[in-house]
């Protein structure tokens, strides 16, 4: 084993929870820090244990409030950087703005990028995320990023849980077929796709047309996300409309936001599976929402990154 | 209008004719360059007029040789940076590499970014471009990007060419769902995909399922470029098979690589169009071929770039 | 006058007022932009106006929410560059984390050079602000910084509404005695300092000792920024325990988090005068305060930045 | 321990006594190198012993001629970095150029900053100083910095030599008021400020006023560092009229310009101690003088870094 | 020794030959990769065992086709960093673009210098080459250059072979005078130069003066490389008027182009050696044609810079 | 002509007669700034008026002291950049630490390198310099550089002063055989090469051969700089034992070290032509000396950088 200093896992203030699972499995403590809000909504964010020559991980993920966490992250690569941390290597189980990938309309950011540059320019030597809206963003990084996929642990769950022999995988819009086509491929099973369609600028994408079958079929939507929910519920009245027997989702990401939950609960959707990648507020939790945990597998990629072996061995 | 010194256009040696096309196009003549090939290969590239504090495009596309004039535009850069060019714009009307942008196997490259970076690190100031295989890429650059669109080329000549009240486009695999998408949006058609599948690694991908319908339909492929034509070849016998009536395909960049021109032309599809991002060397040419110009297109955009109006109104 | 391109001014989300009255006094129209917060508080700025080869300005303070503030910051800034803009200015009239400006504990970040580091990581071009908590600050950019006191519209303040035949300048603890000693010179007055200590690390500092004389006199109690009141309020009851016959406080910056205002206006200061570079909420409004504008001199600065007029002229 | 490659300690021409001393103190020897000093004073640095992979320090302090040995520690980076050295540390007991810290006049350099973009420039990886005149310097570097006092080696001094019971601290002026009061506070003792002011741009500052009280007592007038020593002249001068029984002084550095030696030896202060991050020359020196050595403080730190132990624990 | 990761030799597919002979002296194997070359030439290079935290090596030189070995090279960088290489080092034993190495022309490329910012935009962290056009080149690079010499080896073979009692070394012009003195000191041999001059700037220069004496004697042309072969037999035809009794060349790089072989195997030269820094085709061999290997100086140059022990010692 | 904002010649303090020169024949008046040095060495450099968007060009040649001139050319390029100048070009008649420009010992600073390094991060935009010891220096920078040549100052002189019909043009070693042969090839005349041997590391370079022929010719012997003289004192005596009639020297800069002159007067050689590109103090000066004046290429050097005209004009 090659020495990369000493290991130390630290965490931000927004999924305290998953560190200490993360941490649980590497059978080590997080570590030492004071994260003090002043105020004024100053942070200070203080290392509270020598971390010189040492391989260092910041586990924060993007989650309420979103530009507070974010900036904490940033503060805390500065204060390890100047500390004498060897390398610091971002943790991030829901990457920030990875959905703000492009620009798609006249004058805006490429924002996925600017945090990409931010998190550079505090000084990260590394990041390690799971299933970025886009696999080109990990190119926004001239850094090493190790991506995770949280397919495996999802496919696992609809294998476990949902009657195969007549389902079928569906993609809330044409964006997300390709993803789709690979849960549909890794699971042998068929894809559909809704077609929506906006007749003006500043109008929502209404579900229009759907390409493919789910007449009689348990029809399982899988997304990288789950935001407002508003896709989803469409999707289920459109699929329910279409002829789908059953109805039920999946997604890496559970960002749950406003009245996600409740709406979820009250819908025609009978189950949603998402993963730990974002610690969920009570409002956020509701009877038909299964958690699929991702720690082991953050941990044992920590662990290979630390001791200097193959991650991609993870993906097999 | 803004004072950004005078407007200056050059060639590489990968597409002439273009270049000469979009200065018709601006009125002004191609800047005078000597590019000498020595007998070890390197290359001198010697701008043949005064540039200080020019406004300079430099127009050099993807084509064979692919890394000599890859190689050649950075020197070139170079060489106009030296030469103390105020600004100097990359107009790249077929981005090399862009279908190098992601890891999809481990410890590849991400090979679009590091073009990217190369064009950066070399002193490029801007990009203008066309339809990049993914529209993230142009959150590779730091620098602005113009990405330009063939769309409503294309769309025009499907519209102008084609019986669209039987009509359906095609999405060659999963991958370009969303492309499709948007074509079959704004020429308010309906898409279909073709579920590619592969059982081992080492396997290519076959096309199994047909998601939506093609029968006794035309079915127009759409895809941004064709390489070897194999995919097209490919879907063109299953679409077949499918019960498409008739089978016409269009791309922006027309790659044509190998026999692609020969087995196109004994194909089953009827038409091919692509546009004129890369010259066409005579072996490339074919009778179903249908060449669409970008010249005037590119050539508007350097105008407004040069004068600081807006590019974005070229998209309405 | 230099060829700089158009001028335009936008402003961010924080301070609305004061963009709105620099632009007032400039003649022209705040900026054209969008700024859209998704459910999951990601945010969307988009310039509604052609900015390409223009000189801009965006107008941003660092108040609450001061990271989703300081992030829309950044991204307006990367969306700007993208566009084209030839020149970014960001002027802060409040500087964000201007008081994590050094190392005073172990292991902690250097949290202003850490902005100022993001700032420039997103493109800005330059900086215009006012009474950084430090003038080292101005070394932490690499990029132009044009720094504007208050001190002059304060000084005047104080002349008009105090009798100055017997009155002090106060320091609320040492730190601030140089800044203090300079309104003292140019007020012509006396000047006295609160000696606070700290017997254990984390004990909070005490006033302990009064160098200088305030007893029978007017005491004018000068800082840069008041944020809780905390430090005020203590310095006036040891003011008042040592024979001030009048206490008043002014400062640049009127942060006024939590209970300030309340608490203020229930204390022994008789007048709190600030500046308007933060925007007051109607919590933190109170008979007592005495608001300064400073729109006309940021006004004037970006018209000389603009022209290539001297600055420096201003502040003689 | 943490492998962090053989430790090496080089000496600049600056001040091979400490460098000495540092050395018998860590039981190494000084590395072995040959400066050269051409006709036309160009200066060759040669390493000349290997220290691929090593852990290298070089130790260069600020003193006459100053910008020769500035230049000298950065061809001494240069050719350690292209010897391949893993690590290089500035050890810089008298930072250069630490008074440049601010824009207190127009178009003017900051010229700590510049020297700080000067050393990363070269390839310095690390810095280990001394007092800089402002903490804020610290934040003036990216790489990080090891910010040593030299507060408790004299205090130790002041406390060990003179008699505290009616002693008093004072500052030459409002800008060393903090400092003043950090020390005032360690010993337990009260703190007194000159008022210096200056009635026209072109003119010296001239101590007007006495902020606390100095009468009967011993005044211990305390500075970062003492150069022509005219300040401390004239506090000594001041001090006297405002009755101070005994004056005495202490300052981190003994820059000691021009008649500085000859001028306090034959002045009212009766002691003036100072550390050897300077070397004296046989000029600078006067009965008067205590030198205290920070040798023993900097080995400890060095070894501290190198082997990747907390060195804010000296601070305690 | 220290710690620098395990020591892994990756090949480009320019000298598979030189690298199997580097490794089977280091007693490795050469590291697995794949290098696929698409249809439209694009290349993807795919490192087939794990790399984090090595230590690596990759061989490539610049033979034809060279810019497609050179992006090779380039992308192989990427692979590398991205898959977490501890510190990848390029060895280049013919560099690319040496001779473009100052700007002879106006409005030209140092293109030499932009080859050194694209491997350090690229990722490399170090060089290790052989004979340089000019030693000035490694001056190009900001990363740590290792600059073997051929010179020993020549020598060696020219003692060899060669009665040096009569012998003289030759420059084939005025621009290599420097390299054959040191070659003439070495062997202590006399030298000459030929002198030639050009009339107008698109003419070709034209030996018209001998500096020197060969009459009666072995004329020994050095030079650093050999391309089109058109200057050695310039030089051999005048070296034969002016009196040589005996001609024979070396040079460090056989790049032998075009027609070199053929014409140098007809030509008065009776032996060239060349080593072995570019591999040859069968059209580049001949009879006069010695071929000296340089693998064993590469291979101990590799091993000292892994193990950290001194290179330099090597050309004592 | 294009807009690069006003122009500003400033003089650094070593060699204000050239600036003054220049500046007169340009029609204008040099930048006013005051440079200040502290009783500590240390500098200070105000810039005394506007320089906001201007076209500002800094004179500083490297004459004694050399560091102190260095640093004083990076405090007015950082001044003038937080200034906000829109370009800062150095104007550096003679380079420093040109001659350091390569490794030819093992771990030493490759200086002229890292001098281009230093002035790329304090600022500077652009260089203007004059005869580099080798042309590769130009590729030490980023930024662009205009290199003038003095040979046609000085081949004039040569015309108007010696008969050519009988002369030849001498190198003092094999180094500066290819600036001579241009020389030679400019004044039509032939060359010769004095062949130096060192037969020990640590031994002085001694005249053994000379290559080509004196005899009965006037030499004139070529270098870029002459700095002690020793060189071309044993260039001179070696020359008249040859059998030269007449010996005459011209160089580029006229360094001059130590009692340069005092040897050159009382030497074989007749005549020593510099330019002044270096000033000449009183103790530098000689009955032999001629001195050829740069200014006014330099000033329609400035003139066209600034107006965007052909510089490369200039060398035709």
């Amino acid at each position: 084993m090659t020495d990369t200093g000493s290991l130390r896992v630290f965490s931000g203030r927004s999924h305290e929870a998953l560190t200490a699972a993360i941490c649980r499995e590497l059978g080590i403590e997080p570590g030492a820090r004071t994260i003090h809000r002043f105020s004024n909504e100053n942070l200070m964010v203080q290392v509270e244990e020598n971390v010189r020559e040492c391989d260092v991980f910041i586990v924060q993920t993007s989650t309420s409030p979103v530009h507070e966490h974010l900036f904490e992250l940033l503060i805390f690569i500065d204060a390890l950087k100047r500390a004498s941390a060897r390398r610091v290597t971002v943790v991030a189980p829901y990457f920030p703005y990875a959905r703000s990938d492009k620009k798609d309309r006249p004058r805006i950011s490429i924002t996925a990028r600017l945090v990409a540059d931010l998190l550079e320019a505090a000084g990260a030597d590394r990041v390690l995320t799971m299933d970025l809206h886009a696999p080109q963003i990990q190119g926004f990084f001239k850094i090493p990023v190790d991506h995770l996929q949280a397919q495996p642990i999802i496919s696992q769950h609809i294998r476990e849980n949902y009657d195969l022999s007549n389902a079928v995988i569906v993609a809330g819009d044409a964006g997300e077929a390709k993803d789709v086509a690979r849960y549909a491929s890794k699971l042998n099973l068929d894809f559909a796709i809704i077609d929506k369609r906006r007749y003006a600028d500043d109008e929502k994408a209404r579900a229009e047309n759907l390409v493919g079958d789910v007449n009689g079929k348990t029809a399982i939507i899988i997304d990288d996300e789950i935001a407002s929910g508003g896709t989803l519920l469409q999707a289920a009245a459109f699929l329910r409309k279409k002829g789908a027997s059953r109805i039920v989702a999946a997604a890496t990401h559970g960002v749950l936001t406003g009245k996600a939950a409740e709406m979820l609960e009250s819908s025609a959707i009978e189950e949603v599976a998402v993963t730990d990648t974002i610690p969920l507020m009570l409002h956020q939790r509701f009877n038909k929402l299964r958690t699929l945990t991702v720690a082991p597998l953050f941990a044992e990629a920590i662990r290979r990154i630390h001791t200097g072996t193959s991650v991609s061995e993870l993906f097999r």
